[in-house]
């Protein structure tokens, strides 16, 4: 649909998972932007998000792909990037994009000049719809003009936009792998210990909540409580007795973390 | 205020901290129950908290005590509770309650025949009003009479009673940490690794709710992602060689964890 500058920009998207249904469903939503093509080697999966859109066609063959497409999206696995780029016409007036936190810009210089990046910070599933207007996008272009066609594409995506190379996307990627995978690893080990004492995870949830919402409006380094927090050693050893020699040293391990952090405050 | 048996239970609360701030707002508005006063060392403290409950007086000297209270909840930290036990009369009509997750019942044994806990798994705070009645509550008490006092204002407060001894309750505190404590100390690791990049917290926010929204509407362990969860160790030796020493550690056992978790599945 045009904006109001007149703008309809084509848009095809390369693959159908979580990020690619997300960005699909926005885009869609989006004045001055069109989805034009889905495309999965599985037409049934290509054929199953283009339904939920306004005009996307479902192809399942890279070569049945529009040749003058504004902008193309490569929202695959890390490891498909690379082989679907060896596929793919280069074109010097496309802007190509993929959504990798891990990836480098680079490995889209094969396809043209106009390349980059723009990273949803959000992790995404099919079956759950997910806002795009809340989820921080990181964006990275091969030159300024080229920035300029993704800003305006993040921008209408994302309240949230940032600026990120190669180098910072990957120390963001630490930081999310400490507070998404770590975390969830350790509710993961607490749903053990909970199951073994016929609870369920579920009991732990509002307090995880409020915790979350405590971190989030403060910051967690104010907000930590706890045994390690109050340097309550009786309780520690106890905990730790009460555990697999395996728990007991990721206790013994994040318990020290904590006591080194406020014993120097 | 009475119930529709005619009821009017009389409670006192010893404390103004956090817990005791939820409970008492949460016992206010309760039909059956009336908070009638609450203590706390420092005057003002027991008023600010009396002077938002309908019939509530504040005192700063346990002396002061009403004599007849059916229920009387102390709510102060755990070091603090021995000497406050010591210097309450004892009396065998009243239902003796703390509210720590930590302490055995029986240290109210002292005050008489009648006593429990009441042990709500929350972080609480004066300044952030909690629905209690989402709160899952933990309950023990000394007789089954004193049982059926306790279980009917703990049904009164909340969605989900469980009742749960000493022993339960030490296994549910050791599972709490994990989930808890140490995802929010984790938390802290990852914002001083975001605003070393002049990042904030911030941008984590909304992957940390959907990620606790997914494992709390399934269970953790199905939704856990990330490196260790792939084996992509080349991501995860790159990662450590971004880190302090601590941090290293931190992330090499709990990758390890994760790993094993995953590989014997």
């Amino acid at each position: 649909m045009l904006n109001d500058l007149g703008l309809d920009t084509s848009v095809v998207i390369l693959g159908s998972g979580g990020v690619a249904t997300s960005l699909a469903r926005a885009l869609d939503d989006t004045v001055g932007y069109s989805v034009r093509q889905i495309y999965s080697p599985h037409l049934a999966h290509a054929e199953a998000l283009a339904g939920k859109l306004a005009v996307a066609e479902a192809i399942d063959r890279v070569e049945d792909m529009m040749p003058d497409a504004d902008i193309v999206i490569i929202s695959v696995t890390d490891d498909a990037v690379a082989q679907l780029v060896a596929s793919l016409t280069p074109r010097s007036d496309t802007l190509w994009l993929h959504t990798s936190g891990s990836l480098p810009a680079s490995v889209l210089a094969p396809l043209g000049p106009r390349y980059g990046v723009l990273y949803p910070l959000q992790t995404f599933s099919r079956s759950r719809e997910v806002r795009m207007a809340r989820v921080p996008i990181f964006i990275e272009a091969s030159t300024e003009e080229a920035m300029v066609t993704l800003r305006r594409l993040a921008d209408s995506l994302s309240d949230t936009v940032h600026e990120a190379d190669s180098e910072r996307r990957r120390r963001l990627h630490v930081a999310a792998v400490f507070a998404c995978n770590f975390a969830n690893h350790l509710w993961a080990i607490a749903d053990d210990l909970l199951t073994a004492d016929d609870l369920s995870f579920d009991v732990l949830v509002p307090l995880l909540k409020e915790t979350l919402e405590k971190a989030a409006d403060d910051n967690p380094s104010d907000g930590q409580t706890g045994p390690a927090r109050r340097g309550d050693r009786s309780v520690m050893e106890a905990h730790q007795a009460m555990l697999s020699p395996a728990n007991a040293e990721i206790y013994r391990l994040l318990s020290q973390s904590i006591i080194s952090r406020y014993d120097f405050l």
